[in-house]
């Protein structure tokens, strides 16, 4: 996952991007990077780290102009080096360009097979090399068709912010899988993949980029045009379960209600008999609300999160135990002692952290550990930017309900049902959203070398007794 | 404030301070350190940064021995230098020793004047260099009976541990200011701040360090003295207010419970008529929750903080707007639109975050903001550890709570009364507390040169509408 | 300027290769890089510094494999950054690839042009990774074969080595403008820019590698190719004048009996009345050592070499002076003090660090300085890979030698004339070296925008009395 | 070994103290720091490193103030920490103290017992914090006063400069063991280890700082005293045969010329048939110079040494060989080849470092190979501030010259005598220098735990054939 940020025609464009980045910091804490252009030339910083981290106030004054793109890039295991941070910067037929991407190609592999065979060379791990080279390779003769022309062959997630030397162009794939919102701050126009971004500079939102939209923004003005087929939406449910900041609107809906929904139709689907309701912070937050208010259960905070553990933390080599969950987490022992307890959690990706957490609530003296997610079970990898295991890996693929809930040790466990997710998300039929992760359902082939076994009959989620 | 951490008798004495003062990061974010004993000798290593930043495996692979204690320290303006970073680790005529001190005593400067009129010289700005030199001028036979001597003659709040080649001593002064609590780990006897630590790393609780007691723990194991005369007791309220973390039992105390109570408290005290009630996060959450529940409005989040502003984090010079609080906290507009609001948060200092959190709230669409306090006001500067501005800097040393309402730009304003303060400490006379913050009823003379004007008669809390 | 390093076939090839570079520092300190293959993938390690800055124990233990190459990289104004480091590390269609180069083509823009216009991007600022683009798109079979396609476009200096999963290459350009020699360790190959670098690894030179030629070494040995048009030679004579290392063997001479043969002519061509003889350290030591030799005037240290002016030491911004050349010589008083004194430096490039050493020596008592340069005036930009300033900065290209002496303050100065300078390197007509920095007489025709007056006819280098 | 400096009457105090410091590198390269003093208080900033990585502009910049000392320290092993490095800042009876020392206490073991005893505390290894202990202890009425009682009870060598507030104070001791000269820039004083830090910052030399005198410097203007007991001189003659900087005046002579004669009377001394001379460098280059005038054999260069072996560059740990003087020398073979070579060192310590440097000649094809060294041999540890081993792994002390000249696989070896030594620094009897080092004839009793085995008769130095 990634957080991208631009902004065409204020004078602190690349100070300004660092606030934005700073504000999408939770969509990726590996690296970031801005390339800002002062109308001759573009400027570049980009480093390992938070924006915090990675940017001086000095590096920041030598991005100078009036344009600047900007993103924040998620660690994912092995491929955590510089030569992948983004943006991108290059030089090419036409001059420089600079790219943002947030999102994943599942034709990567066999583009960039095909651009290799015409001589093309990759200096990165990233399928978003794929789509500069592509671009360079176009025959148009503008910048925005050559860029259409690239896409056209692209397929999978992508939300994309270009930046030449005039122009910021931002790109969405037709499916609309990454969000990326349009605002407005005096005189310039901002992109950024969440609200949260222009609430911070206190831009105004004018819209989201729709699906299969592209925008070219100069000194002539901002223009909208529809290059790319159409097909299905299929916004990522996902941003709305997990990963997006719940002050953001996403998709036209709040994040925050729609958390705060997702519990209290939990809490209709699986009730419980218990004293009190909690969360795993902080993702959890709202939807442990939302099924306590539903419930009548009071809500309490049961676990502690600390704000201390970064990058930098590393357990003693020689120590015998291994901290894991607990050095990020704890539990408040006064307020579950001899409690009858739910938990709620937007989601169990291999089930250890959860057996991790339910354990420290018992052991915190809970009687009874009730735990709720507010998902259906996730069974299948996401092949459009979000960081999940292989269907190996994943829990929910090769077990039961029934099997997770004595794994974790919970006394019940209850996953919210996909007519339930549709319900939070205003869309029964989830007809405009992808929700592959729980049903197997892509929508797009997947060329990707990482094999996929068939979607099998998802079981119904529903409440077992452990 | 600072956290202290000390374990003897166990083979990975350095990494589980290390995980100990993990645990009490939140006491002190400006500088870490450890000194371990091996028995023939200490090893020392202090650093600026979080506990995570300032140790490597490297660096804590060094600190050998089965002894050890660790600080953490808070960032004070002016004096964030190593030179200040304990524990500070000197020779003496009986050799090595090692001192970590949470607190402040009254007489520092007398101390030092009469220290250096008699030769003593000073690497620092700190009051606990005078204690050491106290400790070594001593011609009392024993470590403990120096050390005792010694603090017969400090003033003030002090919970300290020693660490020598052979013994480690904790000492806590008779008023009891601040925490130090007693634990045990297999055959390793553990002390901490906070029971927090010794949640971490899995040590059970024994007891509290007595106010007023010295406890030697060496190779003959552990033994306990009072050497010093008895007062009143005088436990730091305001760690139950706002310092310590929500999972650990103070004074007996759990200190979640406490906070919810005062949340309660104030519903009764301070009543509103709102359509939900929010927390300043995260140290407002347990008394918003409480308060909840009182008044049946409910709970919702209407502020999220964000976890990455760190030290590093440096506003953009150039930059026209300065955005302080708003880097931190971001306001769901979804939750707060149109809304009447009640916010919780512990304390007012100098009134302006409070402004800018009131401000922001109204921005994202609240048709009324409620601030709700839960203290009483904060009108006394702290001689005891806390790091409170002057008299001139807190705005309820010398404005009503109309005044302060007003600048606040809340609808209105309420305060928690002194007696729900007690009430919520299980504690309604206080004589056990030391409430000096919001009373000016100081526990001992005070000798330090920021004067202090004589304790006006405190005007009576209350809910004024602005 | 850069420096370049490659085994093949030895277990410790990274740790070789990075011994290797470090007697290779003198040829660039910007930048170093190491690539090595553990014949399945290649490893890449590059960072901005000298060799022992960039490289930990940790970093090279993960370059594994038996086969490496390296590069130091010169600083060069403006383009002091990471992603000019090299090598160059890139996965093309036969797999991967890294390249260190050394040199410089006078096609790079138009080869980059037309790269672009068939869609090539460019990450760097680099003509190195024109070369790279070339062999990528190359049609032929083996990497042997697409490297010489390449290098056929190609104009200019190189010497190069490529490194991939199997193999590694070694070519040099027809005019073999830079070095480039291989050496045997036990069963491994080494290449290397000079013989330092093969003493210090205890390597035995085997030869030079011949210009036009391409060397492949792999399971199977090495075998060697001349694929390119033969040319006239064009060895460079400024390595023998001043770049390269004293004790290295060069185009089959050595470097230091060269300089000190220029000293001895130089006596003979511009003899002077003096008491003493001085070098400007380093690099003038050996030619001052042959001007005593032959002059029967005594060698003596007038001026120090401090070893402590690295990249990090910044003169004090406040300050009214400007310290320059004071920071890095100092001048023995006592040695100057009432004397006449020769003081031998190899070249003149704006005059400005001349002027400074001529007037410390004067401060420091000297009755009068007679500058004796070992080369004859330089008057034409390099456009083969020294870094030299363009026709209006360098000051015998448009002032004469008295302009010049009057310049620096100089009581007289001499230059080498060009026939000393082609006794001292064997070659009279200078047929087989490119002194195209003296004479204006390039190799190649040249298609950088850097642009070019013709050749003037050279003024007759003379001693002046100023 | 250490460097100090400092400067009273300067707008630009602290900058020109960095200057002079970095002129001063020589004397050690383990630390750097600064004091300065705007009248009302001290500033500090000291850190590990070269004086160019300690400092930035930034951190001069909060240096304010018209007075400041400095000092750069030298790494002995095992002591190379932060809490060693000076100056020392410390608050005493009277403010604020600061003190630089070059040197070394022979009494530095009792003083700091015996202050233990009376309740003092050490924070560092170092002996220069008993002579802070001692001033503050001091009663005497101003600081010139304390600090002239506190040194009446050091023995041993001390070049020292205190900063108060208000006040430089330089002091050194009765033998005048280490330099310290006074010079003026403009209306400032100026103090230093060595001229060529005066000659840096263009100050003029004034006159030494006698042994056994201590200068006041204040708005007052400067005045002196001699407050100590007079003593025999004992000036270090290691400082003119190794340490110093060869531009420097050094106690009234130069340093180059003394070198130089050095090595003109090692010629007398010991003769060599041979082609050429050549020193190891740097050291050795004004003695090789000495001796090729004098015996007429040709002076050439046949080391090289590199600039580049710093603090941080590491040997692989995985390699084989141990590279050790290699990486920091190189034999110029052409120069070496098939001759009879002169080689001049200043010192023999344990002799391995010689051994690899006769093999690495002899490797690069001479035929015999003659140490010539420009000083008796070191046989007795230095006590009064230079970095030396003790006796058992001192060669000299165990081992007859025979021996010597056959364990490094010199064909000959040849020691400078006594005489010779004294001759060269114009003092034939030696009575004003110490030459313990060389006869073990220390000039005060010595009280360290170090023990000391009583001075053996040392043998005549003289050349032998081996």
């Amino acid at each position: 996952m990634c957080g991208i940020f631009g902004i065409f025609g204020h004078e602190e464009a690349a100070n300004l991007t660092y606030l934005g980045l700073h504000a999408l910091q939770h969509r990726g804490q590996e690296s970031a990077g801005i390339v800002s252009s002062d109308g001759q030339k573009l400027h570049a910083h980009r480093e390992m780290g938070l924006v915090g981290e990675a940017f001086s106030a000095e590096k920041l004054a030598k991005l100078s102009g009036r344009a600047a793109i900007g993103q924040v890039r998620y660690s994912t295991a092995g491929a955590s080096k510089l030569e992948n941070a983004q943006p991108f910067m290059v030089e090419y037929v036409g001059g420089g360009l600079a790219i943002a991407h947030n999102g994943n190609l599942v034709n990567a592999e066999r583009l960039r097979r095909e651009l290799e065979e015409k001589g093309a060379i990759f200096q990165s791990d990233s399928d978003t090399e794929a789509i500069i080279h592509l671009t360079a390779h176009s025959r148009a003769a503008s910048l925005e068709e050559k860029i259409a022309d690239a896409l056209r062959r692209a397929q999978g997630a992508y939300s994309l912010l270009f930046l030449s030397e005039k122009q910021l162009i931002a790109v969405r794939d037709s499916y609309g899988f990454r969000p990326l919102v349009l605002g407005r701050l005096k005189n310039a126009y901002v992109l950024a993949s969440e609200t949260t971004a222009l609430d911070l500079i206190e831009a105004e939102l004018i819209r989201e980029i729709e699906p299969g939209e592209l925008v070219v923004i100069d000194k002539a003005g901002l223009r909208s045009s529809h290059p790319f087929p159409p097909t299905r939406l299929g916004r990522c449910i996902f941003e709305h379960v997990y990963f997006a900041k719940p002050d953001s609107m996403l998709f036209g809906l709040s994040v925050y209600e729609v958390r705060k929904k997702l519990g209290m139709q939990l809490a209709r689907e699986h009730p419980a008999t218990a004293d009190l309701v909690t969360a795993v912070p902080d993702s959890g937050v709202p939807a442990a609300i939302g099924y306590a208010q539903v419930s009548g259960i009071p809500y309490d905070v049961g676990l502690i999160r600390s704000h201390y553990v970064g990058r930098t933390f590393i357990e003693p080599q020689q120590s015998i135990r291994h901290f894991g969950v607990k050095l990020k987490l704890s539990a408040v022992r006064q307020v579950l002692k001899g409690k009858r307890v739910v938990v709620v959690d937007d989601s169990i990706v291999r089930g250890t952290t959860s057996r991790k957490i339910v354990k420290m609530i018992k052991a915190a003296g809970a009687s009874e550990v009730h735990l709720r997610i507010s998902s259906p079970p996730t069974r299948w990898p996401c092949y459009y930017g979000i960081d999940t295991p292989s269907r190996q890996e994943l829990i929910a693929s090769n077990h039961s309900v029934e099997e997770i809930a004595r794994y974790v040790t919970a006394d019940s466990l209850g996953y919210l049902s996909m007519e339930g997710l549709g319900e939070a998300v205003q869309d029964k039929s989830a007809s405009t959203f992808c929700n592959a992760c729980f049903s197997g359902n892509y929508l797009t082939e997947n060329f990707l070398t990482k094999t996929l076994s068939p979607p099998e009959t998802p079981e119904r989620s529903r409440v077992v007794s452990a």
